[in-house]
């Protein structure tokens, strides 16, 4: 929940490692292929990696950790990777952004996956050069490529015949494709706590609210800079980037603007709902009240004749006459029906 | 009400139907028409229509349905539309957008439409290409071209004298009409709800107060990028929309933002209702506690007396004086007297 | 109030009349003048009116009515204007807007104007072309021009030396010069009502803040697309508009952002004045909370004394000591004064 | 307070004072300077001033009022100021704005100054022209100028050796430094209310937040254009302001930002004051509830058990009991215990 | 807290220095240094620095005080610095800016910093020049600039290989890595305050919900011109700033977004919590509703019953009935038994 790092007083462009601490061994997975070929190889060295490169294939580097800073550092020298990015790789509370070097363009994002039910969030760096994709992903496993991964494999679709600027693409499509199942898990909670709002809001749908605030805000925050990514992306001078691939950048494009459609109308409408919750605090102790100024208003003056009829006064002569005790019941059933009446006619009952 | 697509792991361009289940046949509808000539006829069957195509003639292939993946995919193929394209087509939770391509041009919206006072959304593409108007509907019937069909029928107005790009602007502008028909309702019923707010709000009010706040945030979702769409179509370079054209997209440009100032104007109504509503609620409790406070206090001081004297004390003078009791009720009316003069100089009464 | 119309599936540029139905003949008044010359005149129908056009001089042809179709198109083909500027005209729910013909440019504008303190308000064309202005009312009577005809008639100031771009220049200044007599007559009712906010709030003045609310909405409405219109007027390639008319239309365009400035001021006042609405209800609460909550705590202690007292034990030895009667008396006089003492030191008397 | 003009019908370039009515003779008084000479002097006539001026000098004309419409007239005759701009010049409610002419710019501001505590608002108008600025002030005695005066007098620093733009600017920023003075009076007046709202909120608080509130929707008002003025008086491409007077620009411009930010910034004070307000009036409400629930829920169940032993029923055999009365008492004293550990535990006490 | 200055009548340019007064004398730290050499020398006297400047390395002067306006001027007049600069450095009210004058270039900003749990802000001018970067603190020591000290000492890094204009750039990046530190506190705080408001939310808590958001408003206002300061100086056309150092200042606007973005998160959570504590105050007043409204309802009417049978006729034939107390008691005991059956139901217990 909290995305900033205490890195005060660290010099630009050292490879620091700022999450917590891991101490897994880090992946590399190396995909090679071009339309006939496919190659996929686990490394846990970078000089074995390295050896295979084919310069006729498409490359894809995946680095499943970014808590080797050293390791990163020798990626950064292999591929001339310049220091700032290597900072920014290593430091896991970016803001997505998109930016263009000499050799290499980099984007970099937060990866949203759900496993189990769980949700899961990690940094995610594509680092797009002449050729070959590097990504570089915090924790091993759970990310949002098996079904890229499987189309390469299978050779199914246009991805083996296109070159890096598309794998890169492709990657980002299905960052952002993760974020719409994320938001109709979200959608169906909003939709649940608006009938829990209808029928009987507690304070736990209070709380609830707010978490769902709290999380849009963050999940807001997450996506804004990542329209800005893919805009940055599109008019980038690069010539990595194909004007083949433009068309699937606007697509790709388009779905970051219904994500953030879909925040902004999820925002809105819990808003609504808050102050639903607010009306129906009210509306309920409105209630409440009813209730109490209904009896007291009732008992209250009928009490009172009870009381006086108590009084020990020698001289009371209405207590010595036999139809007394009738007629001040009667009396008293009297003012309990006017009442009655008048809390009707108040629509109070 | 739920505009998000799980769509999560699917291959940019794939052509799969993401609405609910259809088994109808899907409908094609083929209207060619020239200044003299008109035809018109359905069939369920693409290379039929194909065949009947003259190139004379300006042509409206309307296709009722979307859920038939393959014959989306024979279309695109006989027309050559982009698999992306295709893709949108199918996926019937786009936003509102133009796209422009090598040969056509693709606008896809929302199409409100409202049969027996009930309303039915739909996702509409228009595609344009040189003579052709390729119009894909998500369901048979219930559109809003019935008068577009009606003019071209007759070869009434200036219709039937221009090409394709005229077509897809009345297709566009008779979506955008549609707009206002609902709206004009949402109107009717925000004046009801203002009386009502007025005269006796109550928890049904508050339902209703927030179910309208969260239609105007979804046709406001809906409207919102129509707007951008028909920009974009102004602005775009394409050869297919002749300058002649311009002047009608100014005008269906100026709709939109008609539409769009009606619905910011309805959300600061039903912003400012909900207020009132939250006042009024404030307003009737303090009503409540006002009729609980005066009977408190009017009947609380003098039954206080009555207990007084109805305690038993052997020593008590007063129960023994004849004028112990009338002077008794004397002081319990003079007291309720003050009190009433004092509330009612608070304008409590 | 609604300002939509019901205009589903009519072709766009049919000339079809949507406001409230008229029957009166329309009014057709001409006014030619030169710097020497002035003629004004009054005719029902078109020919009568066209025959006494002059070359030589600046015309303003006023029509005085939309209602009648078959007038509008023919004034349309007289001086060539495009079937989608007639609809416009006829269509009273226009947004504010300029539009830049070839042969001419039309401004479209909401016209408020007061009689007799009624608040009056029709829509405005003002169609500019070579020589000639033709103003479009929707009823006779009741404009803002009456200053500007008089200057014509009696030759003063700069008018009649000008062009027929001053005129229309003029048209819209006194336009927006109307706005502000009615914001004016707002700024005197909001400030009233804050006096009433801070003196007796009642639920009278709640409705009253939101009728102003509502206007405010629905002025904003009409406002906001002024600015525009003077905006793009400055900036249109016509040359219609000649250079030295320019700095009118900077003049114009200041009050048009002076209005808009006023309006939204009032908006941040009116709803500084909700909240003060509010809080003076919770205030209000509070203060009857406070009395019922005196009186029950003083009341119920001493009351309970009285109700021991009052109980049948045979064995109660306080009841048979003399001094039982006066030191009960004293203890509950005692107990009253410590609780007047505790409210008063908490302020709540 | 009320910044709308009913100038509903006057021509544009009228020159028609619309402020209050002031019958005082306007003083013009007239500066001369260069680098070596001063000469200062007050007249009541224009065509004795205008005989004084010395082509070689840079002139500083003010004019103290601007009620007398034939001066103003005949100023602008001898200066060739355009009718527009003296129209403005006369109508005190104007917009701040810069106007760049042929012959000369003008800048109009409200100039608020500080007397002896009470703040005190006025329109200036700025006339620059070559080798002249022209002042014009609404009412005479009262602006900041002082300090300019002086050291013009005195021959101090760098003005005595600028020209003409450079006295316009030292007047504007004069104006700009005046805001200062005033926010901070403000600022400290919203710490003080803050001290209040944590002590003491009442009513009296209340108003005096909704008069802030007030306030600085007035001075946003008048700040607003302030900014924009200085911007196109930067941008602007006359000559009469010299290169080297732009650094002076940029300096004042960024003093009316900081006036901008510092006005935002008390509006969001003052907005979260306000909930702090309608928050500690709900905790008030909270805290009589308790006080009333407290007496209520202790005393009434004891009062119950009293009322019961003071039935008169033959049959009560508690009654005849020599311990019914002191086991009575000492079970009220165990309930009223039980309810008092209750509330305490629910820190309601 | 109070950002505004009382410099009403200064003239522009004058060097007047408006924080507190402070007597202590001004250190002059000289840094110079080029790849292989280091110097490091305090002063307490300009001249004597000003003759150690070696022109074959870069300088650093860092001026701890701005309150000897005496040292200000001659470091002025000996490095060529214009007047307004010189005013604005004494003059520590200021907003962040970056200004561009002909022989070097300025930044401005508010220096936050943390010593020992307090928060320390000061003002930072930062002067760039050909060689040289001469840094003014508002105050000796407590600087975020100890990092790079160290690293010039050590000669690590790049920092010593590169010009003057890099390490201004590391100045201003040390000072916006210390507002992450600052957040990341604030981050804490806020969370534990939803703690506190999900569990017991007190006044206490209302005025540390207040006071944050005082806070975020104070530090937007701060950070807000920060990142324009950095963009300014990104477009900036000096020669001062080589193309080298503009993918460090990308880096450092990243970095400047990121706070402004976690500023905007945090205002956005602290508005949530509010409405959060207002439901919850209204929610508590519910409850202590619910207790009163059940004590008085259960007890009011058994209370009226014994009133009923305290009441002292003469003929009552219930008061002989041996069965007329336990019957009583009993009916008492039912009618007990139903409310609490119908709280029960309505969900009050």
């Amino acid at each position: 929940m909290n995305n900033i790092q205490d890195k005060t007083g660290a010099p630009p462009g050292t490879v620091v490692y700022y999450g917590e601490q891991q101490t897994k061994k880090v992946k590399i997975t190396l995909i090679e292929y071009n339309e006939t070929e496919f190659i996929e190889k686990d490394f846990y060295d970078l000089s074995e990696c390295v050896t295979l490169i084919n310069p006729n294939m498409v490359r894809w580097i995946n680095v499943d950790g970014v808590h080797d800073a050293e390791l990163i550092e020798s990626i950064g020298k292999q591929f001339n990777i310049h220091p700032l990015t290597l900072e920014d790789i290593v430091n896991t509370h970016q803001r997505a952004k998109f930016e263009d070097y000499d050799n290499y363009v980099v984007s970099m994002m937060k990866m949203i996956t759900q496993e189990e039910g769980e949700i899961h969030s990690e940094q995610l760096c594509v680092v797009l050069m002449e050729g070959t994709v590097i990504s570089f992903q915090e924790v091993e496993g759970g990310d949002a490529f098996d079904y890229i991964r499987n189309r390469l494999r299978q050779g199914k679709g246009r991805i083996r015949k296109m070159g890096a600027d598309y794998l890169a693409y492709a990657l980002i499509d299905a960052v952002v494709d993760c974020y719409f199942g994320i938001l109709e898990k979200i959608g169906d909670r909003i939709e649940e706590l608006e009938d829990d709002l209808m029928k009987e809001p507690s304070k736990e749908t209070l709380h609830v609210l707010h978490n769902m605030k709290r999380e849009m805000i963050y999940i807001r925050k997450a996506v804004w800079p990542l329209r800005e990514l893919i805009n940055n992306m599109q008019r980038s001078e690069t010539e990595l980037i194909k004007p083949s691939t433009d068309i699937y950048l606007r697509d790709v494009h388009d779905h970051a603007i219904r994500v953030m459609d879909t925040v902004e109308t999820y925002r809105d409408l819990l808003a609504s709902m808050m102050d639903i919750y607010l009306s129906s605090v009210s509306n309920k102790m409105n209630e409440v009240m009813k209730v109490l100024t209904i009896i007291t208003t009732i008992f209250v003056p009928v009490t009172f004749i009870a009381g006086v009829y108590g009084m020990n006064f020698e001289f009371m002569p209405e207590l010595h006459s036999a139809w007394g005790y009738p007629i001040t019941l009667i009396l008293m059933g009297i003012i309990i029906l006017i009442l009655l009446y008048y809390f009707r006619r108040k629509k109070w009952l």
